[in-house]
């Protein structure tokens, strides 16, 4: 119940943390930096995995599970992965009561002893592709920890697939982000921008890496799932090797990419508002909440008995009956509002004798969203409210994005349009003028979008030659 | 494909080391004590977990997410608890580049750190009962690992409950333990004895924990899901109190109850054989796959074609064509023996002409296992039989279990019985007959059935008075 909630346009930050915390999606674990999801919030995540899974299942992934312990010498054995980790380690110095000869790092990311394996398993051009998934834990020692956002262990699912050529490595990559822009859009109603990572800005040990970014309601951005095009560079590190059909022994192509809780976070602030959470109805642990208003016991009886031929009318949804005795049909209101269930419906004695019930929409607060439905035909008219609920998240954030969004053309106006949005700029391409960007407004490339203008321009940063527009946003 | 499967007879450890490998199921991971679960051994994990997860939701439970670090003082506030733990942990001395302060313990299990959050979380009667369960993974520090048995890491769920009374506590341990049975027997195939455990066999820190023991294809006993009352020893530990409905405070009372991919290994041990795996229908990653047989290139279209059309028809299934061109058929037959799958479908150019297709059922070997099928009503021919494979399954591993189980009277029954299967002998229950019977055989008290045979007995250690049965037995 929503213990007065800071409202987003007084304290943004403050408003994420309390939402996340009433609605029992997270609570702050007693480990520095560790997060607990709660019940409410994991059954979100169990949505999102079944949605991800089944488009990796699609695409012809198998799922498996390597350990969650790497030996510190497998970092060191991709320069660029391990200076890229190092500061963020959490290190195993004892197990079984002993010092531990070689220390074990608690797995950051998996390449390094996924590599190692693969170059066990691959043999032959036969054995290719492996496309392999695995959803895991993973730390990565946070020291300004947000829940969901950073914090020092998270779940996520990391595929790692090798491949016998360059383009089929590449086409791979593409693909994920091609699926993870999708599962955004279509089940999160978060609509994202897809682009390559700046040089200072993708995987250690990547050649390429591309990302999905997504605005947030304050304007900032969200890396909200990555992949990357690894090269032969942990083939070469862990010597992945394969046997052509000529008998040549040829380095393997490989890639990884990940999604990981953070896009909870993402779910939350795009869509959110004053009254706490709006949850898209494909990922909603509850599609809808079933809320009885009586006064009189008799009232109650009968109330009470529509509402569960309601319940059983819609059971093809997720939906839930408040039948709380205790709690007044107001406080039941706000309390699932807090929790942003997409459609409510409310069963009066009047919506009774007339034999309907009254439909009340999460996304548009007020009399507005609120219309009255036959309960002849119910479950019917409840799936195309949610269908229309989910529609009009995905192009109300869309709206957002578009509007938060300028194409600059000087250095002021990039700065401007930082500070409450996305700034689609022309660029040199140059880690001077990035970091340039960085140290006068904190914001950072995002990506450089695949939709690009076309034609040449100058960098509002430095005006010299671009080929490329950027997307400088601050970020999550 | 099996590189010469080492007989179970000629020695079955090393049997049980190569078809888990040999079959893709797991792997050693490079770090000791670990190891990898391959897309085949996942699949079978994934199968296992729906079964289990749909019985826990069921049964009104929901799944959240809890850290993996515990801080080392939270182990020291239960005093059984820790002393159980303390040889097997694994400890995190730096995170973040530096030296932490406190010690995190990689989790042994959750009880510490969930009971920390139930003090936090839990208030009133009205919170309870906390019925809240987690998929994760836990360390165990190891020194004689074996895939899936004993490693260092193993995924497992934990389920976490608090309840308001002693009787309910009760209830729900015994509620969890018929669930693990059901599981076992109804999916697995594997018949399993439920009970108490001995006082010196109990999780540190319960009252009272129970388990489900299976019989292996040696004799040999597998602890195969444990369910522990906890009483208030961690409500007292960890200050988990509630408001009655008097407004007294009370401390609740707690349980706890896992089962972990240590199942795989009953699976694996219970119906393998020497041809390989037998995995039940109902969990097994592919229930069918079918072989098409062909010599001449005109019968391979024929035959392809026809494979196909009973492809789509048994889609209902988790079903395989394997039409793999370079291998031949017999190479295919013994390449998905190795791997269990419960019922081949071979189609060769004479069933395309006679519109049929053979069957050949994985759990009776050679040609009594072999029946025609119709190509017409395929489906439910193909689901009839993976029906009756289940039953069967379960019919001759409980004829096992019964043959090898022998009631013994005096001493050296349950010497000689314990070397070649189950001992259920009267029991004085003291912990020093007990370490006899261990010092002498190896052999420890399994479980106290709760199906007891009523009366009174005389102890089979030492003669003296016993008013219970146990299962004595070796033990994974």
């Amino acid at each position: 119940m929503a213990k007065g909630l800071t409202s987003q346009s007084e304290d943004y930050s403050a408003w994420y943390n309390e939402v996340v915390q009433q609605a029992e999606l997270a609570d702050y674990a007693p480990v520095r930096g560790c997060m607990i999801i709660r019940p409410y919030g994991y059954a979100l995540w169990e949505n999102i995995q079944a949605a991800l899974d089944r488009r990796f299942k699609e695409t012809g992934h198998v799922n498996a599970y390597f350990p969650l312990f790497i030996p510190a010498s497998f970092l060191a054995k991709e320069a660029e992965h391990v200076e890229g980790f190092s500061p963020e380690l959490a290190v195993v110095t004892q197990g079984g009561g002993k010092e531990l000869e070689e220390p074990l790092i608690v797995r950051p990311t998996s390449e390094t002893v996924i590599g190692h394996m693969y170059a066990k398993w691959i043999q032959s051009y036969r054995d290719l592709p492996v496309l392999i998934n695995q959803w895991a834990n993973v730390v990565r020692w946070e020291m300004r920890p947000r829940l969901f956002l950073r914090t020092t262990e998270f779940l996520w699912q990391e595929g790692h697939t090798a491949h016998a050529t360059q383009e089929e490595a590449d086409a791979e990559t593409r693909r994920m982000l091609d699926v993870y822009a999708d599962f955004a859009e279509t089940d999160g109603a978060v609509p994202v921008v897809r682009g390559r990572k700046s040089r200072s800005e993708k995987f250690a040990g990547a050649v390429a890496s591309y990302s999905i970014e997504a605005m947030m309601g304050d304007g900032r951005a969200l890396q909200s799932g990555t992949s990357h095009d690894l090269g032969q560079n942990f083939a070469r590190a862990f010597n992945i090797t394969y046997q052509d059909p000529d008998g040549r022994l040829e380095h393997c192509w490989t890639t990884s990419w990940g999604i990981s809780t953070r896009i909870i976070g993402a779910i939350v602030m795009v869509h959110g508002d004053d009254s706490g959470l709006v949850l898209p109805p494909r990922l909603a642990p509850w599609q809808i909440v079933i809320v009885p208003i009586w006064k009189t016991d008799e009232e109650r009886a009968q109330v009470l008995a529509a509402a569960d031929r309601a319940r059983a009318a819609l059971s093809a949804y997720r939906v839930k009956l408040d039948d709380r005795d205790q709690l007044t049909p107001g406080f039941k209101f706000n309390d699932w509002e807090l929790r942003g269930v997409p459609l409510r419906v409310e069963i009066g004695p009047r919506d009774v004798r007339d034999d309907k019930v009254v439909f009340a929409r999460r996304d548009v607060p007020g009399r507005e969203g609120k219309q009255p439905a036959p309960m002849s035909g119910l479950a019917e008219a409840a799936g195309r409210m949610l269908d229309e609920i989910q529609a009009s998240m995905l192009q109300r954030a869309r709206a957002f994005l578009e509007a938060n969004t300028a194409d600059v053309s000087d250095y002021e106006g990039l700065r401007s349009a930082v500070a409450k949005g996305f700034a689609r700029a022309w660029w040199c391409g140059s880690g001077e003028c990035e970091q340039k960007v960085k140290d006068d407004t904190r914001a950072t490339t995002r990506c450089i979008p695949f939709e690009q203008p076309g034609g040449t321009g100058r960098c509002a940063v430095c005006g010299e030659p671009a080929s490329e527009v950027a997307i400088f946003a601050r970020a999550y």
